[in-house]
């Protein structure tokens, strides 16, 4: 998900403190995510489409001093005017940029350095938020900035998980952690839940809080009737796919999601290592046995449609998602329930589980324009559209996910060949 | 596209006399479309999307060979069983195949042979068409064949013109043709055409006559309200898109758009050159001045859509189109009418016009299953949505596509970066 | 081999009735080789290494046109303007090209119009070389011309050789041919010829014959003791080799040459296939089974210095290989033996065998410039030293090549991975 | 240059206690070059061919622990069992290894483990080298060590270098340094040195002291009469070349290296940034203004081979270098004369300048075995010949270079390609 998509949203309404409260919550919850790890560590990046940790921690407050206190606080002084070059992300009308692929040979700026940035931003914004000239476009942006920084706090720990599990050093085995077989944890049979369809209302026109301009505007849509899976798809179910050679055969696969799996050698999720007669999956900190009744997780968009085909059934719809989702309780496993993977279902509960947090959801809804979309006007709205073609809409956001930045009309989006965010699946008929 | 997409359709209700009138017909059309082809530029394949018009005389052929003479006529003896390995596209039920990016290096069998081939399997197609054994099944085949031919005479005529238009001896400019100059012929302000919207029915389930299965299953959709401009946008149009710099502002553009232009070096549509100040484009003959007044071809989705952006506009979803369509005439600039490129619209006519022909229209919608979508059985059905991902629905046909193979719910596919189909584009709001 | 490198020689001493015998012996040569094949093969191009046998047609031709007729007879007009443009090889100052991997795209003009061109090329040539003109420059030019038209036939018969290897259709097998096991035909153990070393006279200074430019000068060379293998590495010795897992051990082999192995999954000469426990190989006609007593061929140099490594031996450096040569009768399987592989060597002679002709030897020396080595003025001289880096000087001719071209001096380079040319080796100590 | 090609040399007569002071010598040469860097400098790696100065580090002492402490150390306990596949280089024999384009990834270990890895190991050298067993063979795997950690030492520095280049925060102006101008540092007209040329002893046989095994054997090689100029080509020179179109006109250049220059964009040597005026260029710490008078830096074979024919000259063979080298005095600007660039020329020595230390020079020679070259046994002495194909040999060191390491035997070698080295040229005729 490209993180900086952002609209011109009506505001949320909230008083000056509050907000102050907010951003003190997002930024330390940002430096609590960096705590295990190195200066060294936080300057890896594996692949162009990752940033090291480091980036992410200096790309999150650029943001905040290039659209807040450059224009709105008086006297403001740059902290250091190299960092305009270097931790830009995309904002063409902003200017150049350090190439994206090699954001991992920024050994400097050290870390430290990076954190004074912060604290010097921090100074400046409490600043600027208990000045009296703080309007609804300063605390509209700020909010911006804080949705900002939330997305990417979850890059940044799908960004790191990625590049340690490249090194076998780093990852050693957790063996207190319990051999978990594939007997012993027979799936049950999950329940189908109807829905009747009709014509539906869909997205938001974010009058009352937040929402990105992608989700917008609130409009109608005709769903026919359908039914959407109680739970995630498991671990265990994932296996019985493999062991059916659900990656063997072409017959299950879109055509392209075919020529990727050969190409990529995929035999499996990512970071599934079969040892010693058990398969291993890894967080950012060990390699531990994969737990089978947890949802599968680091699939490819690919890889989820051909296993609905080879189910005999489908991914569900964004719209479909929306319409289910809009009755259920905002609640799940996000990033603050402190867990590095998604976790097993409770069977216990009845309805639909695991909507929300635990593992993205992919649908077979690409990421387009919904009817009436505009693009908002300015630098921070620059480019809100460019991101609609060729990716796919994720929903219900993921254990990496911060809990506030979670609705029913968040759009997440995604290339149909990349693995390495929090991806799972929920089968729809 | 790709043609091989084929439905388990309800049958055209045909005696075989009529039947085989078609076959005839639409054989003969193939052969004609090559008329004025040497052996040698019936060799050339000058990109792996592009094949041979010797491979696409041959694999039409092998299709009748395959899925009707080998099935259904008693005794028949293939013509040479390597055909089987030489000639089959992509059914992987079928068995192995000659690498596709390797068609060009097949000088043998020599196109005489070819011919011979076809002429075999005309002779053995009119036994069959002929015995008392022809029930619906194979009638619905022979259809599927023709439809399928029908789809590869257009595949002919824009592989070769791009494999032509990449030897500069072969083109030689036609002095004949008068120059075009632009200030004599400034387009005029076209109108919009207002459409209502609401449910409509979109779709066909195929009852009556013939349709892919991707057409299928007719089925609802919410259609806000919307207007379609009356007409193909201009080459006029579009050098005063280049002349504001169109091809150099990233900000009208989607970002694998942008990348693509400038990876690609994009400046102006495909087969656009500049000489001796004026613009020249390209048939499969010649090189000639460029037409103002007709419809710009030859884009790509990305070149269509910041287009679209730049005037203030978007292009129509499928739906959108489809709905428009429904009331419209089916006629237009076909393959039948001679035109090697779409012709000027007609200023006298009202309302919609270049619907159907001349150009393939550029939708926004990707093409995705139609709710209810199912795949069909067996080989011929085979992987039937199988390019249902990351591909853009066009509609309406070109000055390449045979009459008989438009209709108005018929979906045409390709990736957003590819401009060697006769593809252009319609406005809309 | 780049077959463009020409030097300005001393002339060879021939009447002008006698240049125009050997005109038309080399010119008549080269169609006798494209009998067999149509002009659908004959636009084949399988690699941007290799060309289509109609261009070598064509730019022999307009080699002769460039370089004798436009500048020597009075009158004359070329045949095509655009000709100038389409056959050109590299030569920088003569203007621009078409791009050379492009060649095979070159369906116009068509194989009648080129050999129209040589016929018209070559009258004029007849009416030049029988005017009173002649003086020894243009008959030095008319000799590179013809030196450079039988490099060409070489490149000719390897070019296609590889383009229809790779199409399963036209190379059937020759059942006429019998079958020969390994086990009947085991290989004798080859003896070594000594030879005492010392200062040597290495390269010529062409004052009586034709010779190319990277030939000269003569200069002296030390070179300590060495022995050669009689004859060259047999096909029975190969396949030990590959028996011994030749192809699977890095220690046998230089870092870039097990690089290149790996990514291209070497694990046999070109042209070698396994089928019904036997293996075959291919001429440009048919395929066949190995002959095991013959040379093995169409190895790189990698392959080459690995099995010599094997071998407990190396290749020989080009200064052993033209020492002993240079005491050696020039005679061997040459083009004019009608041989599409080379020949099990003769047991019964004595001495050095099969230096010349057969298959070309791989040295173990660099291509690079003789001690004062000079490069000659003016375009037909152009670029000459522009190959000597990274290419390895391969000795001795094959059975693809005109006798006439070849001596005891003469100097063929190659890049290491390449294997298409008829290439072999002969083992050294 | 491959760093681990070691020969069986005949050994250095030293006392144990001289092998002692050696080897405290070198590691403490080894830390003191990273002083000025932090963990995080020493994690990049910029391209495959370059190594994180971490790796160099722990690369350097795992060849200890692997060659000397495991099998000669009588209880010795590896400091990390996984640091065996982590730092490995390339010995195949020894096992497998983390991939070499992604050490830049290894956070883990951190840099402070590392350093203790160091110093784990120099405690048990010393325990082995004060021990009663040490043999010839101990010793000479002790000084092979001290000299791969002298090769290391250089990569380390060249290869920081290069990463830091990239960044453009990293590498501030100095403005301290006085800005050159062209005009006021004309360089003279040097001299050419004469040789008589004739029979010459090339190689050493390593009696008396270290040298690798392609150094070996001694040998004769007739070299003809030629001259040298007395200095290396300096900035100025170079930039004379720039302004003579040198970088456009494909006659000076090699046809591979016309394409590498074309593709890679090169318009000057390395490092070189034209800002403000004035020529700029890097060292690891800052950018400075380039001196004009210092011999020219960074640049690839090709680009030497260009600028020698420009001239009118053409490179040395590395016979003709060590020919003349022979009776040089071994002293010039190494490591130890703490210089980061190659230093101006001293106008008022006479003779040959520059040979040794300040930048190696390129010479017309591939990298091929000497005659009766023969590759050692063992795994220290693996692959020692397997870099011997598309590289080129460079002399005399340069000032990155350690004193002990050189002599006039020395034989570098790196691709024609390569220009991160301090690599230079001088004339020869």
């Amino acid at each position: 998900m490209r993180v900086d998509n952002v609209s011109d949203p009506a505001l949320k309404q909230t008083s000056e403190e509050t907000l102050m409260a907010q951003y003190e919550h997002v930024r330390t919850q940002t430096l609590r995510l960096t705590e295990s790890f190195s200066a060294e560590d936080m300057m890896l990046q594996s692949m162009p489409d990752a940033s090291p940790a480091k980036w992410h921690l200096a790309h999150t407050t650029w943001f905040f001093e290039t659209f807040l206190l450059q224009p709105h606080l008086a006297g403001y002084r740059s902290f250091d005017e190299t960092y305009q070059y270097l931790f830009n992300s995309y904002y063409e009308t902003v200017g150049e940029r350090h190439p994206r692929p090699q954001r991992g040979l920024l050994s400097r700026p050290p870390l430290k350095e990076v954190l004074e940035y912060r604290s010097y931003v921090d100074n400046a914004m409490k600043q600027l938020l208990n000045s009296s000239g703080v309007d609804t476009n300063i605390e509209a942006a700020v909010t911006i900035g804080l949705h900002h920084e939330m997305q990417h706090q979850e890059l940044l720990q799908t960004d790191i998980k990625h590049a340690l599990s490249l090194n076998s050093y780093a990852l050693r085995l957790d063996t207190n952690k319990a051999v978990t077989s594939v007997s012993s944890h027979a799936p049950q049979n999950p329940e189908f839940i109807p829905f009747k369809g009709g014509l539906s209302f869909i997205g938001t026109d974010a009058e009352s809080s937040f929402a990105y301009d992608c989700e917008q505007p609130r409009h109608q849509v005709f769903i026919p009737e359908f039914s959407l899976c109680e739970r995630l798809v498991t671990n265990a179910e994932w296996l019985e796919f493999m062991e059916d050679d659900g990656y063997k055969r072409p017959k299950l696969w879109l055509s392209d999601g075919w020529a990727t799996a050969q190409q990529e050698g995929w035999q499996a999720p990512l970071y599934w290592y079969y040892q010693d007669n058990q398969w291993l999956t890894v967080t950012a900190q060990k390699r531990e046995p994969l737990d089978l009744n947890a949802p599968v997780c680091h699939i490819s968009y690919y890889e989820a449609d051909a296993f609905a085909r080879w189910k005999g059934c489908r991914l569900p719809t964004e719209f479909e998602w929306e319409h289910a989702a809009q009755s259920e309780e905002l609640s799940g496993h996000f990033l603050e329930s402190g867990n590095s993977l998604p976790q097993p279902v409770n069977n216990s509960a009845r309805g639909l589980k695991q909507l929300f947090g635990d593992a993205w959801e992919w649908t077979q809804s690409p990421f387009i324009p919904y009817p009436g979309f505009t693009t908002p006007e300015g630098a921070l709205a620059e480019y809100n559209g460019k991101f609609m073609a060729n990716q796919w809409v994720l929903r219900g956001g993921s254990c990496a996910t911060a809990e506030q930045q979670m609705r029913s009309t968040y759009r997440n989006f995604f290339y149909a060949h990349q693995r390495w965010q929090f991806t799972s699946l929920r089968l729809a008929k």
